[in-house]
């Protein structure tokens, strides 16, 4: 961490603030300049107060040497963290597909469209039970009873069930879901992340419409604290000034998200840009640019859909996606 | 709303769609074009299921002719709102000043800040008792504790307080905080804006970092769907590309808000740069764009708190400050 | 192009409106809603002044139905144009590879990168001449004799230039140009724009970094409206909130724009994030979402390059990744 | 400067890299930390080649620890500049007003609209000639006729003319404008800055819609570095997700402006938002924010506009405006 001091401070003032720095048990290396002083402050920069620092009078600006995640860092963690979900791996050399409805409507449905994605190849069953909807008069999602109907279409087809919670009063009805799913919205909500560290079941983090990807870490950095490690990143597009799509799917973030950390990274293309055509073209990208699985939305009457029906593919479209996301994981080695 | 068919379509197509709106209760204009065929809707089009227009496959595009909330719609309530706390009004016409810490952290910081706001002129105590903080590392607030001596304050001073609650488990505790804020984080967390809605106390509700302002006001209607009318709506800045300011406060929001919603409109300059010497600059054009209101953070001793010191003032620069908004005050009319 | 109404505007406005713009060749479709009255254009919308309606008082909103671009808009164009620059094809169907460094330096040191890119199958030499550089201080490119040293290396190797325009008085030395580079700061630079129509030479115009994708491809058509339709589009990468890379490259632009208009679709994967460990990434990304190509920086000694050394990959590194690029192309069924 | 090193680099390649810095003139100060190992370089930073450090491979970041522009910073010059143009001020303690319409369309409507905006105040004419428009089927001004209009104006009135000038060929015809602007759009036209730097006549640069204010500076500095000093900022609103306004006027940048940098800073609410409704409101905070003066667009009949009406404001409306910012300007004891 590094300490810029305003020009023409007075020296005393500076050995000031550098007793101040010291007693948090660092030690400092004091640089002058022309116009700036520079303090480098070296040790375990977590255990100083930034933010005193910070609004310290003398003070231009406080620079990071470091990223401020620990347990999401490779740097610390140098292997890729490979996640077992019911005896499937998630993470560095499989290609995992998370498929189904946006959300869980009836029995016929949930367990029609799960038997059609576990035949085209298929890991995991994908659906909403609580969805969060910009406008309260939209659907909202079948709630408790959706989740009894994702566990009815996974008894049937084995396929693990990944479903999003909302709310910190909702987990013990996830007790018995897979992989328990954290919306993009829900990216900053840090109570709910703090209590997610503190059970022993893997999260999938949406990335934030608006998130950095440090900020992204942070949260999984959240979790990961608490003592839960089985943290997937998930990237689903962010917002940009483009209106023609929903949002702008980001498949740059990944070859970053995994040099800086070892989590798994998943790419969400049917949110990515909201447009079920675009949906083969950005799954075959993902693979190509070494993201460890795609999240896809598939529902078999897009049309009549009750959310997010313009995103969708249908089961059909998805089994022919599916041949095609085989050859691109086996030019890049990766078992699906 | 208008419903804009894709280039080409049969007609056949066009005349199913048709009926499968009108049985949604709303009747339909059509009108040919060169290249597209466009439907208008007449009629209660709250009743109307967008998203299954938009899956289907003829459908090039749907337009939205109104806004899409209506409790939060000036179109629908022209009268400005005006909240009564305690006996002090806040909306049209009078300029609301909450001032207080970033948190709360003893009860000798909190008294003492809230006796010097009080004297300069402030009409509501602010303090954080919960804090979001983007690491896990950092300072997360006194918690309930916080709330306890939030109260203390109130009672020496007689200001009412404003603190934020951060999840629903919190609730009971804020049963006597005078205004409850939700956070820019919160913005879109409707589990918790539902239940917000439901119980009768002023919200002032920060605007999300990147929300437009149609998200913002449809976050007031999922407050004011369930019952609660008494929504504050609060500026505190927004996500840029800029990295010298820590947000870009959006005045021009201002005057737009006043002209699309009947609520009243607080700006936060503190949290807008994250700056305190743009602090009185920021409030006095806050007054000048037409806000309700300013929120300031105050601390006794910026470079020793424990929160945003950087962007806190004094309580000497908040009472300097204070005379000048009243100029501003007095110029456009309102009371303070 | 439909005309929204004001709410309560008395009837004898809206027939003076629509008088008005019927005057301008257009029929009207008139619709009466509850709370808005809508009139829908019909006829060619692209003679009606749309800002002379938007004044209008009594005007609420103007909502376009069709894109505003023409000539580049696959609705009246429906075959992919392919470009044939010194009988190499740009456009669907083949893999174009434009490499270089991001400025010619010394002859030596072109004609030996030439000569690498070649060998390993690059289609295309680029190289700056002219550079646009944030800083005045910053090197700004050898100028005219880059241009020079840029032929000398095409007479080496054969393969065709690519290099970028930034003023229209550097246009007699482009003669000699294969491709003319329009540079993302210059993508609004209009006036420059409709010059480059009037010359008979493909133009590769890069999408300013804060520009939508009706806005890229408006500006296409500027050039194509004089008469040159031999534009070539370039992602490059666009301004997010992301500080971690450079720019974050857009690759979900590039089904939407292929979907939109018929021009060929190029990717710059080392401006995207400017990066160069995460170019071989993006680029098999590229392909596989169905780009026509990529533009990539390579550079014999990127620690000693006199700009974007960040972003360079070395000879042996490009070589590399053709060879996986091929596999990609091949299973496109795309020629390399 | 500071260079950060990549962790476990081994310490021959460090020494290698600090003798090519030391090489350009400078002189470091090494700092060794648990995980990093940091380089202060100290001395003339603008002297070194920061792209060839950065592209060094053992460097894992550089940070800047001064702002890099010289000329426009006011660490280098803490006066106020303050332009004189025929007489009359533009900087700190004066409030100019620069009103007329987008673009001059008519003898009598550009006559008319100055006598009118004298009459309430106004201290310069401006009016666009060259107009940059989105679409190449929109108006484009009425070109050289259209600055012959505005001189015939200014004759009559005593008013200085302000004028954009959108490409470098049309530089002679504005020998004898007062004020030359350059638009958002070419605000990193750099070759076009460098020759307005070459100029003895003020220049009004515009910020660009997704520039920062350190890049805005910069383009400051590009005409500065020339010689020309006279250089005038104008923020006319930025772009954001927001969808209601055409732009966000960014009004927080007037107080980090004018603490960064000595120029004067103008505001063009017009543009800010585009709704001729908020100008008032926006005109207003524009001075209690701090900046030098405001750029209003005013029609005569702005319904009859040839380019955006939407935010024009008619003459009478004006004249009231210019009254309240009188009261506004006594308070912030400015001349106006």
């Amino acid at each position: 961490m590094i300490v810029v001091i305003k020009p023409n401070t007075v020296d005393e003032d500076v050995q000031r603030l550098i007793r101040m720095i010291e007693a948090q048990g660092v030690s400092i290396h004091y640089s002058k300049g022309i116009d700036h002083t520079i303090l480098g402050i070296v040790g375990d920069t977590t255990l100083v107060d930034v933010e005193k620092i910070r609004s310290n009078q003398i003070v231009e600006n406080v620079l990071h040497v470091q990223e401020p995640y620990k347990k999401a860092n490779r740097l610390f963690h140098p292997d890729d963290t490979i996640i077992d979900v019911k005896g499937r791996k998630v993470g560095e050399g499989t290609i995992s597909i998370m498929a189904g409805p946006c959300s869980v409507e009836t029995e016929e449905q949930i367990v029609s469209i799960a038997r059609s994605v576990k035949e085209s190849g298929a890991t995991f069953l994908r659906g909403g039970a609580f969805k969060p909807r910009t406008s309260p008069y939209a659907f909202q999602g079948l709630g408790y009873e959706g989740l009894d109907l994702l566990k009815i279409a996974r008894k049937e087809t084995g396929l693990p069930i990944v479903s999003e919670l909302m709310s910190l009063e909702q987990l013990p009805a996830f007790e018995d879901v897979d992989i328990i799913q954290v919306g993009a919205r829900n990216m900053q909500n840090f109570i709910l992340l703090r209590e997610l560290g503190k059970i022993d079941k893997p999260i999938l983090l949406k990335r934030g419409m608006c998130a950095t990807m440090k900020e992204f870490l942070m949260s999984a950095e959240y979790i990961m604290k608490e003592g839960n490690e089985k943290v997937i990143l998930c990237e689903r597009g962010i917002r940009t000034f483009e209106t023609a799509t929903r949002n702008t799917l980001d498949l740059s973030c990944v070859p970053v998200l995994k040099k800086k950390s070892h989590l798994p990274v998943i790419v969400d293309p049917s949110h990515g840009t909201g447009l079920s055509w675009t949906v083969e073209a950005l799954s075959k990208a993902a693979i190509a640019v070494g993201a460890d699985g795609v999240m896809v939305e598939v529902h078999n009457n897009p049309e009549e859909a009750l959310c997010d029906g313009e995103q969708s593919i249908t089961p059909a479209q998805f089994d022919k996606i599916m041949k095609t996301l085989k050859k691109y994981a086996e030019i890049e080695n990766k078992v699906m």
